[in-house]
């Protein structure tokens, strides 16, 4: 049996909401088994008479708009401090899903977790190269200034989440500002260099112009840049898909069209980023996630943990020279 | 009549092509001088009987494959050298238009045009918002590691530039993974609190999903952040359009628009990045521009200097507190 444990307070839309998307992912499976952190008694009659599905009573709430620190020291009873505690305590316990607030997530889950040795911990998320191959970017914001040996880890944490979503080989690049090894910031440059004696699966460094179209499956790259790329991505294919639906006799003959596509680079509806470095992955959906994204979230959740991510990346670091 | 100086060399296309680019500029205006650097005598037939032209013999040509430093000091009659001394010795020549070797251009501007004060030059890129209103990304590239003070300059020559192009009050955003002031890595943390003390058109941080659909007329950015972005702007609106393009009954019915959309987020086909900084403003178009993208720069070029570019640049630090 896979467990992972669900935080339902702290995001934007009702408990009862979350829950029947958890209870949905829980159908489709027949080794799944979730924990629900919410308000106990009054979500009961939600989940009567199902199967493999556990309220966890936890009357507090952390919101975005407290800071996180003093949050996870004063509200134990959150749902996200309970949840946490699923985590530590129960070893069937494979990852743990919450759409509350980011800052908090990411105390709680090196306060209670802690770290896989001296890794820092990262937020990768996945996207789709153009032709519908997986892709991810590591790290999307969780290292906003990073030393190139950090990158080198983030490059091993790919790899291991790739492999856990079955790619088989997965190739790294660098994002830089030029495909030569020599192109780069300082920390790039160095990267390069370190990521080249050390990753044999490093492509070399990947531009702009091919993170969706080129050959890297992992663009490893510090917090900030990362964060850039990944809201530029989406922020671009909208604007034009935007322009595009403007024009005239568009709308009318591919509107479904765009709108598939616009869905599919909303990457807030498509799943979540996922924490990666804590002794458990912690996946972040959006505040606003609906019970269709729960669904989602959940049931990668399950799979990451049934592939055995996290041992997965124990492997790439017990690998290194 | 402004005076504007063309290298024909160093490009992917022969020097007719760039030529007749030049030519097609000329005719269009009534007080644009072109000198053309390349070939002379090979080149004569091409303009005669043309105003407002005159070849400037350079037989030697630097590639992209020297070492830039090493070139310039060696190839005193290239076409780029032979365009700069125009830049240094005719007061009316007002910018320099070149497609050749990126590095060399940077190099011999530096050493022959010289800075203006302490200004560390950069590459502005313009670019177009998603309703049509210009944009520009500054910098580019030259720059990929900087130091607060210096994304200041960039802000203060992107509001020459834009108003240069007829933005009245252009606003000024700085790229960063968050739009509160607090977000962002160390060196835009500082920059943040700098461009909120000393620009007043300064709005605030700007996300990469806002850069095509937001308020800011010039994103500021190191040149290694702001080649990812510029970059990742094209790459994502090309890949998304392709999407489109192959799904079925897309083509047919909408093609025509995509292609439309697919050139306009073609930057390398649009026109020149712009060197700021040096005491001229250099454009540099793509290696492989043809006569209609030479055309648009050689414009571009004249009216920067028509509309005093640099005694905008001058302008905005001297305001300087």
């Amino acid at each position: 049996m896979i467990k992972i444990a669900v935080d339902l307070k702290g995001a934007d839309r009702p408990q009862t909401e979350l829950v029947s998307g958890a209870l949905a992912a829980v159908r489709e499976t027949d080794d799944l088994f979730v924990y629900l952190c919410g308000d106990k008694s009054a979500l009961e009659p939600y989940i009567e008479g199902t199967e493999r599905i556990e309220l966890i009573d936890a009357p507090e709430v952390i919101t975005n708009n407290e800071d996180p620190a003093e949050a996870f020291k004063n509200k134990k009873n959150s749902s996200l401090v309970r949840g946490m505690e699923l985590c530590k305590n129960d070893p069937d316990v494979g990852a743990l899903v919450s759409c509350g607030a980011t800052g908090a997530i990411f105390v709680s889950a090196m306060m209670m977790l802690g770290r896989i040795g001296r890794i820092s911990p990262m937020l990768l998320v996945e996207l789709r190269h153009a032709d519908g191959s997986p892709l991810c970017i590591v790290d999307c914001g969780a290292n906003v200034d990073c030393r190139p040996e950090k990158l080198v880890d983030f490059a091993r944490m790919g790899i291991a989440y790739m492999k856990a979503v079955g790619v088989a080989e997965p190739k790294v690049g660098l994002l830089s500002n030029g495909a030569e090894d020599k192109k780069g910031n300082a920390v790039v440059k160095a990267a390069n260099e370190l990521l080249r004696a050390e990753i044999s699966a490093f492509v070399g460094n990947i531009e702009g112009t091919s993170v969706l179209t080129g050959n890297a499956d992992i663009i490893v790259c510090d917090g900030f840049s990362g964060n850039i790329l990944l809201k530029t991505v989406e922020g671009s294919a909208k604007a034009v898909l935007s322009q595009l639906r403007a024009m005239p006799g568009v709308e009318s003959a591919v509107g479904d069209r765009i709108n598939e596509l616009y869905t599919l680079y909303d990457f807030n509806s498509q799943g979540g980023a996922v924490l990666l470095g804590t002794r458990l992955p912690v996946i972040k959906g959006h505040g606003a996630a609906n019970a269709e994204t729960v669904r989602n979230i959940v049931l990668s959740a399950y799979r990451l943990a049934k592939n055995g991510l996290n041992a997965k990346i124990e492997d790439e670091f017990a690998a290194k020279v």
